[in-house]
């Protein structure tokens, strides 16, 4: 039987059982899985998400020196002793290769966290719709769960269309976004799907969703515009950062 | 200051309290909202909307003899003891002609119970957007709250379609879809307004929406396909019906 792609708009939507024996996609669009996705991309060793800015600190504090920066951001911004916010632009080879990032947002951390008992987790974003698609098609399981990170528990526009690429991408890899059963089927991922759809046919109209979205408003707001016309760009990333569980880190998938 | 709009996909995403003061739509699109219109139309006299069967049949046996027919469903279907089900199309003047509907739906009901603490109440679908609207414009409320029932706690496509008919209508009666603060934000209702106006813009695209739903895949598995081509007739009535709070009926508002 096809994988199901199933969508919860908001990580509180779900009750973590109901991801058991799944793959599971985090997306936090706008920045971190965007940040992550780079940040590997350019040779970091490996990303520590950490809920909050102190667990970073410590995380840094107690690797060889040097070996480990912190990075993230509240409110949009680098956090009072960090090394890096949460830009993908900050995430150079020159900065982070070989390193450890300890990386705190409160959204993505907190949505990661929630899809712990999913066989395989993974973070996606439209910089890697195509490459964590490909990963989630691969991963063999039953039924593919797309999450979305929201912002303060409320939906947002970005999260909803990286989760219909990935959808989009999903569905042309072998996997059915309609249940055999309508009992057992799910609207979230159509909706996504169909939103995506839309925007990504209109020249332009990723980048206007992303500048119009509340996010992409707050950004621009705080001087960070340049931020959103980087994740605007999809497929930039051949990178599948995947959870490892050994030791809680996330990782560049093969 | 413009009133803005705020879409809630699920009943569960409010807290109670945050829609005090505000107007609010409770939106059912397949079937409650839609019959309720049809029955209000067909010149019932109040709908009572009620959580449980034995409401409906308690509050049928207290009234004068033949004043109140039970109607509503249960897995889609007319209850045991029920003089209607919920097909828009039963709700005829002949049947329901100044008569009180005791009416009872799961999701509707109780998202409609949920949004007690909203200033004024109304029931909205595609039937009914353009009034809706005009009524929720006109009440001279800060905030118009769209509420989609969803099904057991599942955001459902026909409701995120209707909200964003409605967000559509409301904009053009001069509400705001965008907070003039990005904090203040809501990105749930440009999600519903924006996927309206893509479905829309198709020839025979709501139609195909609500039949490929996952409401209307299952009405069309019990036999009730008809219903779904009844309820994707976008402003087929000028009914608004409006909670009374003296009695806790809807009513057809002016």
């Amino acid at each position: 039987m096809k994988p199901l792609v199933v969508t919860w708009l908001l990580p509180g939507l779900f009750d973590p059982a109901e991801l058991r024996g799944g793959a599971a996609i985090i997306i936090d669009q706008l920045r971190a899985s965007t940040t992550i996705c780079a940040a590997l991309t350019a040779g970091a060793r490996a990303i520590r998400p950490c809920l909050q800015p102190d667990e970073a600190i410590r995380l840094r504090d107690e690797m060889v020196a040097g070996g480990c920066l912190c990075g993230g951001e509240r409110g949009g911004l680098k956090i009072d002793g960090f090394d890096l916010g949460n830009s993908p632009g900050e995430y150079t080879r020159e900065r982070i290769g070989g390193l450890t990032v300890a990386f705190t947002t409160t959204n993505g951390t907190r949505a990661l966290l929630r899809a712990g008992e999913a066989r395989a987790v993974a973070i996606g974003c439209l910089g890697n719709a195509g490459a964590v698609a490909a990963w989630a098609a691969g991963a063999a399981c039953r039924t593919v769960h797309l999450v979305c990170a929201g912002t303060r528990e409320r939906v947002t526009y970005e999260d909803v269309i990286a989760a219909g690429a990935i959808a989009e991408r999903l569905e042309k890899a072998g996997c059915a976004v309609n249940a055999p059963d309508a009992r057992e089927d799910d609207d979230s991922t159509r909706i996504a799907r169909d939103l995506w759809r839309s925007v990504s046919a209109t020249p332009g109209g990723v980048l206007g969703a992303l500048r119009g979205s509340r996010g992409g408003r707050n950004l621009e707001r705080i001087g960070l515009g340049d931020d959103v016309v980087e994740c605007a760009e999809i497929d930039r990333y051949a990178t599948v950062p995947v959870l490892d569980r050994a030791d809680g880190m996330l990782k560049k998938g093969r």
